[in-house]
């Protein structure tokens, strides 16, 4: 089985191209495990993190000084140019020169939905970014890991929203509370994106918290997908406060059973598409049955009808039914795919 | 005084180009008014928000189907591609078809260090990003009221570190209710950039919260960057827990003596380098004196060593004196430059 980089440098060698070069954070920290500060978007004394990987090389990381020290915590070469500072900066003008010295190869693969513009003129490029992106499905053994530590902290997470929403209190306020736990658990700061919606919101499939206060009766559906140290977890609950109505009830279980089915159905040589159908089947959604996840919070395989997509052993793929018609419920428990079938990474309270 | 979409088109046309095509997210704010979400990095589904700008006309923003609601909510045109969904999706291509699709002119003018290649491709395209940057210096009314607010919510967030730092929490615990209460306050989640470092982290400068324990005569260095509504605010403070030693109150006396110096020298004709060389004649510092803030962190006016920059009325610039030799202190405010001199917007505690 060959590495991740293996598999980056045979699509670069396909393309005709000597080495790789991407800026895309998710394709960064799969080629170097270098996560990039991704919360406040791109500063304005440097370029987004680049990384360079050519044959028979350590990847290169092209940042501004002020990550040097991160980048080169991983391992990685680092090349780098001025930051934030009390000098005059070029930001384009210094990561194009210094991502020019690090190239040395006639042609680069690139992902060109992400590389700037600056960076890729000069060059003879062309683009791989779909190709890699296919490349990221299948997981190395510390990948894995990393996934796995994510969940755990999507479990706490979990855990606290259920501890911690009774009529009263506010989704947003329900939110601080639920993301902290999860800062807690994994001892920083981490990105976050989330669904937080309650009673009549559920049916709007997601969206952020706001001040709506839940009331007795309600519907929570909380997803929760934080990046932990590099890797996203991902895992969705839906729980009522007090006693949930019938039809709650009805839907909840009749998502659950459908995750139960899809899961069960779960092995290498699965179809995507197929798995897709099982869980339409029985509930009607406007989203994906399911994706993969890792240094992207969606990735390939992508769980959507029609799709051909084989799954593989070493594929991570979250699951996650549901149904939006009067009240709005989706569960959803992150797998892996095993040589006989798959291992249920999340252990969060899927109860209504 | 020209609006800033007509200081855009003038840099275009200056270039000789037909119309501004830009893609950071500072940018596209300042030219629509769509802040695009940046927390969790850029989907799998689709690129960055595109902003494209033609004489005479509205501004045109070209998004995935996923953001296409909120992109019209600033009323702007939305040239929209299919974003997350079940289908198959291509969004590389799709972004690169819809923009060709909006853009009629010969040569555009992009922001090259952000605009990915794959959008600059087969357009004859010349980079203005630096111009761009400069230009949003100066603000329009609109956007120094949005600051204001930005501000407001900073100060709420002083209030809470200085309300809730006690010995025996820490840091992260601190953060999460910092944060908190600003979010409380937009009635929203926000993009946070944050220092939030206690003792001897004081004197790295600056860093994310970590477990570390507040104690007993500890100092707290908070300094706050939330974005509200597509424009960030800043705000620092120095305080102690219980009573600061001699060394804290020397350098905090000397840090904010320096800041209302500074600030009583902030009106239009100011040159940005003597700003700076007024700071430090008092104190020794690793970084700027104080930035430009407004669709992004660090803008234009740089108040830095050397520069000869002129200070103009409707600028916003931080101003952010500290000192880090034994102990770390830094306190920070947001002044608009007025045609008289400046108006300090910000209102948070500073003192020890």
């Amino acid at each position: 089985m060959q590495s991740r980089r293996e598999r980056a440098l045979a699509i670069a060698e396909a393309a005709g191209a000597g080495a790789i070069v991407v800026a895309h954070p998710s394709a960064v920290t799969w080629l170097t495990g270098y996560a990039p500060e991704i919360e406040t978007g791109p500063s304005a004394f440097a370029l987004s993190a680049i990384a360079v990987l050519a044959a028979g090389g350590t990847p290169v990381l092209v940042v501004s000084e002020d990550e040097a020290d991160a980048a080169a915590a991983t391992g990685c070469e680092v090349a780098v140019y001025p930051g934030f500072g009390i000098g005059p900066v070029d930001p384009v003008g210094a990561a194009a020169r210094t991502l020019a010295g690090v190239i040395d190869s006639p042609s680069i693969a690139i992902d060109a939905g992400t590389l700037p513009a600056a960076l890729a003129e000069g060059h003879d490029w062309i683009d791989v970014g779909g190709e890699l992106a296919k490349a990221r499905a299948v997981k190395d053994p510390d990948e894995i890991e990393l996934i796995r530590a994510a969940i755990a902290v999507c479990d706490e997470g979990q855990r606290a929203a259920r501890a911690h929403a009774t009529a009263g209190i506010s989704e947003l306020d329900l939110w601080m509370v639920v993301r902290g736990a999860m800062e807690r658990a994994a001892q920083t700061r981490l990105p976050v994106l989330a669904d937080l919606v309650s009673g009549q919101r559920t049916t709007d499939v997601g969206g952020p918290p706001t001040t709506r206060v839940l009331a007795e009766g309600n519907l929570v559906l909380c997803d929760l997908v934080p990046r932990v140290a590099g890797y996203w977890g991902d895992s969705c609950a839906t729980f009522a406060i007090g006693e949930p109505s019938a039809a709650a009830r009805v839907a909840h279980a009749r998502a659950r059973s459908t995750l139960e089915e899809v899961i069960a159905a779960v092995r290498p040589g699965a179809i995507a598409g197929e798995l897709d159908a099982l869980a339409r089947a029985h509930l009607e959604f406007p989203h994906h049955t399911g994706h993969g996840l890792g240094t992207g919070w969606h990735e390939e395989p992508r769980i959507i009808p029609g799709s051909t997509t084989v799954l593989e052993e070493g594929m991570v793929v979250a699951i996650e039914p549901g149904s939006y018609e009067g009240v709005g419920v989706r569960v959803e428990q992150v797998v892996l795919v095993t040589s006989e079938g798959c291992e249920v990474l999340s252990q969060h309270d899927l109860t209504l």
